[in-house]
């Protein structure tokens, strides 16, 4: 096996969210009865359920009425549309000074894709990275892609309450022993937790003292419940301005993610070396679909309020569901869509459990060890679906993991 | 400078096509008064001159009708895209055995986006990669940035005729020497010459015998001029079907660049890592824009054969002017749409002429030495602009490198 064959190992896709349909499933066999109901992929949001902001295909046509100047933007993309999003994030973050949209600011084949060149931008061979587990799974696949050394952070997720519940003595003692990279995603995916003032504060202050770059993934930003408060990490004023990217999106609470579209903003050295990048990746992102992120922050009238209500429904009524049923772990969602219960002890592995949900009970879930090998009991839904079937989809994973209970 | 700031300095996109809006002009002086004329910008086509495919953008709006099936597909892209796009390339190609839809093709944003993964799933450190002098820049910058060897081979583009001029002994020695991969584009860029049947045949005879993979560009293969015979080298059987991959994509002949869409197709085992890699990158092709593919070799009937003569058309044109002025030399494009010039002896530098035909001709081309850093006498021109803009612009170009003749 020579050093790619290695590489590539590491960077499974099997079990990545919509890739179910490349598993072969002759070899499995389940307890009773298929389940009858809706299908329900909780791996990522319904986009039919919750569909996209008003009249984006509108600017979406727009763009391509333009023509060639819409197509052939600089990598970064389009000025004018960069001009009007840097100005919507510097009023949405709260930042003092206003973003920069020549220097500071590149649109992005979505977050993915700004997730991609931040870390590209800055990981090399043999670099330490501090990633907080669990987080979104694509940052560990990119440290290693990039052949950085992971550091692992700690968060308490489960058992706290009023902080997002990072370990900072054991981020402290990262950044100490020589870590160059801190990224998390605020709120985190997969468990919906803000980190507080408090952290967010000690964080900067730590990446401040130890001179690391922090790369922070906002992309649920938009979505917080119950009123809490989200501090954004950049705005602070503590980190170098030249060591922090803040990524953010329309793709999720927005429903854009057929459109790909991501921005990231921070450092100009940074957003530099992304553009070059970018370069040689694909170019720029799709012409005419920046035109889209015009309607982005320019929602109508009520229209987020009324998204983030219905989503908070939604999760309370899946978390009374899971705690009504003995042995289910979950810390409720701050922000964000997603989910990350523990489940109780079963007498099947968690990728057969996967399997059987899904041909049993058609119902997809993404296994917890996504996001940290030691999550073998834990699993993640996105609960950005059709409120009516996605109720119905927990009754029939609570009877299907109650059936195999130990 | 740390290995990053280095990595970085090699990949600077100041010069490419697309990015001199971020030019600072304040030092540039020049002689005479400015030329009046309709801008051209040749280092890319105009998709208003040469509009989409007709009804892309319905089939795009189609595509978004479908709702979330379209927005998440696999990353590798839709299955009912991948199972047509695979029937009509096997046509295309006329390959003896069908491309596979399911193992042996991935949809990516642009023939950039393929370029990349191709490459980022074939090239580790210090791995020695053959690339043609000229070729496309992005080859090279590739190449640096994954840290392989790059070993150029030559190409005499200009004195050949009837092939395109590969020099196949240094091909031999280079694989000889341990070559991994090589990678070419065919119809070639910059210069727009073909290999021949028999370049091709010795290509794949030599990649075969020495166990080199292959990545093929053949994104101009449809805009073939005079009726010239074009050879695809995977349709030749010569090279195990695992060690090659071919590249294509509608952004060019097609003008649809606007939407990012490319294909890679071949080895089984690189495109299965072309995935994985895709999954970390940018997840997948924006959703809706896939759905565009379908008018892909779909157009309608005596649309392409049109298109190519209005190209021979613009060529011919371009050429007889250039070889009228004295000094100038050029091989005539065989297919696609660039042309690659040679100047006369001129008393400034190749980019301070760049700058001053863009300032005082309002007349943007790419300099040679973006394709090799020996090109410091050639230029890259894509003709696919409105005629009459490019035979002025073409007229205003010459008239200032007279101006500059030694």
């Amino acid at each position: 096996m020579d050093s790619l064959d290695e590489k590539f190992l590491k960077l499974g896709a099997k079990n990545a969210p919509g890739q179910e349909v490349r598993h072969n499933d002759s070899a499995v066999n389940y307890k009773g009865k298929q389940l009858t109901g809706t299908p329900v992929d909780f791996s990522h949001g319904d986009v039919d359920a919750f569909t996209p902001i008003p009249d984006t295909l509108d600017a979406f046509n727009d763009g391509v009425r333009i023509g060639g100047e819409q197509a052939y933007t600089e990598y970064r993309g389009s000025k004018t549309i960069r001009v009007d999003v840097a100005r919507k994030l510097t009023n949405f973050t709260g930042v003092s000074t206003e973003i920069n949209a020549d220097e500071n600011l590149i649109l992005t084949p979505g977050t993915q894709g700004a997730l991609f060149l931040a870390m590209g931008s800055t990981v090399t061979k043999g670099d330490k990275v501090a990633i907080v587990v669990p987080d979104y799974f694509a940052n560990r696949k990119l440290v290693e892609f990039f052949e950085g050394e992971i550091v692992p952070i700690e968060l308490d997720y489960i058992k706290t309450t009023e902080r997002a519940g990072i370990n900072l003595n054991q981020l402290e003692d990262a950044f100490k022993s020589g870590v160059k990279l801190f990224i998390f995603s605020n709120p985190n995916n997969p468990t919906g937790v803000i980190y507080s003032q408090d952290e967010i504060r000690d964080i900067a202050t730590l990446a401040q003292k130890f001179n690391v770059m922090v790369i922070a993934d906002e992309l649920y930003s938009r979505q917080i419940f119950d009123g809490k408060e989200f501090v954004h990490l950049f705005a602070q004023n503590i980190i170098d301005r030249d060591n922090i990217i803040t990524i953010m999106g329309p793709s999720k609470t927005e429903s854009l993610s057929g459109y790909r579209l991501g921005v990231a903003f921070g450092s100009a050295k940074i957003i530099d070396r992304m553009e070059k990048l970018q370069a040689i990746v694909s170019l720029r992102t799709a012409g005419y679909n920046q035109a889209v992120m015009k309607k982005w922050f320019a929602e109508p009238e009520g229209w987020m309020d009324k998204r983030i209500l219905q989503h908070q429904a939604i999760r309370d009524d899946l978390i009374s569901k899971l705690r009504f049923s003995s042995g289910f772990e979950v810390r409720p969602t701050e922000a964000g869509s997603y989910l990350f219960p523990k489940l109780p002890n079963i007498d099947i592995s968690l990728e057969e459990l996967v399997k059987v949900l899904r041909l049993k009970a058609s119902v997809i879930v993404t296994p917890g060890t996504e996001f940290g090998s030691q999550f073998t009991n834990s699993f993640r839904i996105n609960f950005s679906q059709d409120h009516q079937s996605a109720v119905s989809a927990i009754d029939r994973l609570i009877k299907v993991v109650e059936e195999y209970h130990k």
